[in-house]
């Protein structure tokens, strides 16, 4: 049961069958087809040699299978933490230097331990801070970064840069050395690809295939870009007129090592391994949570982050850099017909074939084809639709969205993440720091009790009924305090203050401190603190509390028991009740 | 009217008369002779000169007077600031070395501006942070901490240290070195400030004083404790016998310079300068929003800022370091009389005289009868209640504090506050990522509805009714979608959903996507998602939205409402309620 937990693979692999098998089949093959080109093209974007894509695409596979709970996700080297992987391990070396590898590495390794351990720890809550306005600008500001990134290659120029303002500047300085060839390679393989995800399938429909074959066919699309983007660079000799290639890669399985430790790159790596573990994750679970939802499956985040952490360790000690979950190619595995993780084990094996087999054909393939595959992909991720529903629902949300793109393009992904949670956060302890409140009197002839601002309700010159709308905690107390001893410094006449709790779902220490100090220096002033309506669970905390001891009035179990007696009190002591004088209607007198 | 609101003496000092003029000169002359003791004493705690204490002790209160809120709030250095002062400028340089100094210096400039800075921008609520356990708990380690940093001056030896094992390690190194003179001066003053805190009083009182007029009495304690000693090591040349004394203090006004700007400095400084603003603030504010409260007063926290965040500037002009509200010290002073913040100005004109013409006879003042006068006040900052109320309380609260207890006394003030205030975020969020929520249904013969596990209820297998105990935010956004498919994928029976929202007080950006993920994930599987109860500030934001139009169910007014209509759609299709199969009571079966 408990082995179970943490090796999901004995749970589904009990009861695996011949179907399950041919489904698994079918779909890691066209799982494989995707991800070749995918693997070479997102590791040429964390500036790492082709073959460490194949690397990062074999083993990390095999060890989601045995630890990962989605039955269709599909892991692998994705484009938003190939550009992390970049811009981290650029700041510790140059580009194609052993120690740029070192660190890619260790990248791996770090958010690996980092994932697994709060997989073990059941941090995986931590990762709601990443809101989904912040992460949906994160993952468009990156498509920008990582799509612009990839002109140079499509151009035929050096160019490079962490940020936009960066990498126009180093595009605008080099564009006199474009490459005619390279141009022409690159546009027509960007404009093919282009086609194929708009006009390719309904044209296989029109032809009279079906449309789920259709579409699987169309994802075939790169792999003949790359092939015939080959044929033409082999055929016409480009590599002379200045078309880079991929050139020579290694004709191997991944090199097994354990990846060396280095306190000080590690200390420098913590803080983007941390941002890209987070981002990895989030990424990967709304994917798996999507696709487990359409089959009524479930998937357990703290187990995903242990899945998504052992793959990233069997990236790093084989070569590989950090891989997630992709969402383009889970969706291919799904609709393909994968059944089980297993279907991402074949597909490791698929791809340990390409890298043992098909390497030396790859070398002459241009990387401007890589390119146009990126950006292709890339460019699905920028998301317009969700900023301007944003901005109708919520300024506060949309601010943070703002920054986080803002921030991203400006100042590099990691700056970018941190500033838009960092910002999301301030506003949502912000909020919670002033929660909603409300006066309350009874709407006549009811036993129901509204906001003197929205109605018109009985209320007494000596009683005031406050609702809070908000669970009482640390970051409210002295808002509470304040609200309050304000209230009643405002009426002189006052006499009785009810706390009215209905929506008050946990009070803590220090709510629980502040209440006693309202409660005695409402006594200072005479004016006695009532509470009506507390929950059980409330109540039940507050046992264990001096407060109720220690309360100059009463604990009522309805508003309207509190509100009939206590107006009785009025100080006249001959307990009448005199409505002329009393009562009267809210609006505009309170 | 917005001038006044950055400066409150244009307010209070429009009707200010003589009467007030009387008290806040009284009330100025008990605070001086208190304050001289301490602002010497404090000084030596921060590791400087025992002057800078006495300079950090007048232009301070003339801004404090100008721009603050607090009618009773006296500033000065005090005795955490001080520590967290001398931990700073330790980290940067050797006590007694000019750059220690500068540091000291560049703490209370820097302070001032981030308080300001957090005044001007309306970022009081960020000391909501710091929560009454976690402050409590910083404040008794500090107490501790100074307490036994202040043993080598009681045993007139050398040691030092920021954290209690250093601290501890090197008192036992040193101990041997004990000079009796010191201790026995050392141990005479701390007995007497224990005793005039504990017994002068009542005797007083006895010989017939007025219990308030001998309260103040015996505020006069130290002062006498101080001249006391100097006579004693006058008389007896107890310098010569190794009696460590204050030594020469300049006598002059304080010295007015632009603090220097040293980029480096300021980045190394900025952490401990924030962290002192906000536990400067924080416990300046909880003693000013007592004594305001006893009066009917009011204070503003964020102008609360600004004030002290301008005493912290003249303190960095005049050479001092960083001041804030002390707790003894507003007491004494309101205690004492005084009506308006010109009592602070006043004092500020005592303390200018004393450093003027008071120095000389300081010089031969032991440093251990400051050192009692240290002890004898930190200890005071020792709470022992609060702990035991916390555990009884929330055991949550409770590991925040005692985190913050060790980490402070293990590593240091810096690190204490950072890892309390971290740890109970953390909790907190965790606690918002995880809310309650409660299968519901009806309570026979009534219109209410209630928990399945409290109550026997009335439910349906092909109706469901969630009640959300909370607001619906990107913290649990991940949380909700769970919770919804999980009962869903659990109850294959199920065809409506009913979210009750009475206790959702606001739906953000992202918990408004999961809703609509939500809403579309049901509508594969055939249930219908309706809500009930939404109230209406709510309902206004929903509005703008997609989620209404998209809903496969309804949004009715009550929850009552809801279940009485969709308990009759139990696709018999024939709309007849069977209550022999489709109600039955809850408890056991759901």
């Amino acid at each position: 049961m408990s082995l179970s937990r943490y090796f999901p693979i004995l749970e589904w692999g009990r009861g695996y069958h011949k179907t399950a098998f041919t489904n698994d089949v079918v779909a890691a093959l066209i799982v494989t087809i995707m991800l070749i080109p995918q693997s070479l093209a997102y590791a040429m974007l964390a500036g790492l040699p082709p073959e460490v894509g194949l690397y990062a695409s074999i083993l990390p596979l095999v060890a989601y299978a045995i630890f990962g709970t989605s039955r269709a996700l599909a892991v692998g080297p994705v484009a938003v933490v190939s550009l992390m992987t970049a811009t981290a391990a650029g700041n510790i070396a140059a580009q194609g230097s052993p120690e740029y590898m070192t660190a890619a590495i260790a990248m791996a390794l770090i958010s690996g331990l980092m994932m697994v351990g709060m997989g073990l720890l059941r941090l995986g809550f931590l990762a709601n801070l990443l809101s989904h306005p912040v992460v949906s600008g994160f993952i468009t500001a990156s498509g920008l970064i990582i799509a612009t990134s990839q002109l140079k290659s499509l151009l035929g120029i050096n160019a490079g840069g962490d940020t936009m303002p960066a990498l126009l500047g180093s595009l605008y300085a080099h564009i006199g050395q474009t490459n005619l060839p390279t141009l022409i390679i690159g546009m027509s393989a960007t404009l093919f690809l282009f086609w194929v995800r708009k006009g390719l399938k309904p044209l296989l429909v029109r032809l009279g295939l079906q449309p789920r074959v259709a579409e699987l066919l169309a994802k075939a699309g790169p792999i003949a870009a790359v092939a015939v983007s080959i044929l033409a660079v082999v055929s016409l000799d480009l590599e002379g007129a200045g078309v880079k290639t991929v050139g020579h890669i290694p004709q191997s399985l991944p090199p097994f090592a354990m990846p060396g430790f280095d306190p000080d790159l590690w200390v420098r790596l913590l803080v983007p391994a941390l941002l890209l573990s987070v981002i990895g994750f989030v990424e990967s679970v709304s994917v798996a949570r999507t696709l487990a939802a359409r089959k009524r499956q479930r998937i357990v985040p703290d187990q995903e982050l242990i899945g998504l952490g052992m793959s990233n360790l069997a990236s790093a000690v084989s070569g590989g850099y950090p891989v997630t979950g992709g969402f383009a190619r889970s969706v291919v595995n799904f609709d393909a017909g994968a059944d089980t993780p297993a279907a991402g084990a074949f597909t490791a094996i698929g791809i340990a074939f390409a890298a043992l087999f098909m390497t030396p054909w790859l070398s002459h393939l241009p990387v401007a084809t890589l390119a146009a595959t990126i950006v292709v992909a890339v460019l699905s991720l920028v998301d317009l639709k969700t900023p301007r529903m944003v901005w109708h629902y919520a300024k506060g949300d949309f601010a943070a969205m703002a920054a986080t793109v803002l921030v991203t393009l400006l100042a590099g992904v990691e700056i970018g993440v941190i500033a838009g949670v960092g910002l999301n956060l301030a506003l949502y302890l912000y909020r919670a720091s002033r929660p909603h409140a409300a006066i309350v009197g009874r709407v006549p002839g009811t036993e129901h009790f509204r906001n003197v601002k929205r109605c018109d309700v009985l209320t007494a010159p000596h009683l005031l009924s406050i609702r809070i709308d908000e669970s009482l905690t640390y970051l409210n107390a002295g808002w509470l305090e304040e609200f309050v001893l304000e209230s009643v410094a405002a009426r002189p006449q006052m006499r009785h203050l009810i706390l009215m709790c209905s929506a008050v779902n946990t009070i803590d220490a220090s709510a629980l401190e502040s209440l006693e100090a309202i409660n005695h220096r409402l006594a200072d002033s005479g004016v006695r603190l009532h509470l009506s309506e507390v929950k059980g669970p409330v109540m039940d905390a507050l046992q264990h509390a001096h407060l109720l001891k220690d309360l100059t009035g009463h604990v009522y179990m309805s508003q309207n028991q509190a509100f009939s007696e206590l107006i009785l009190d009025n100080g006249d002591h001959d307990g009448r009740l005199r409505p002329e004088n009393d009562l009267w209607l809210a609006r505009g007198l309170i």
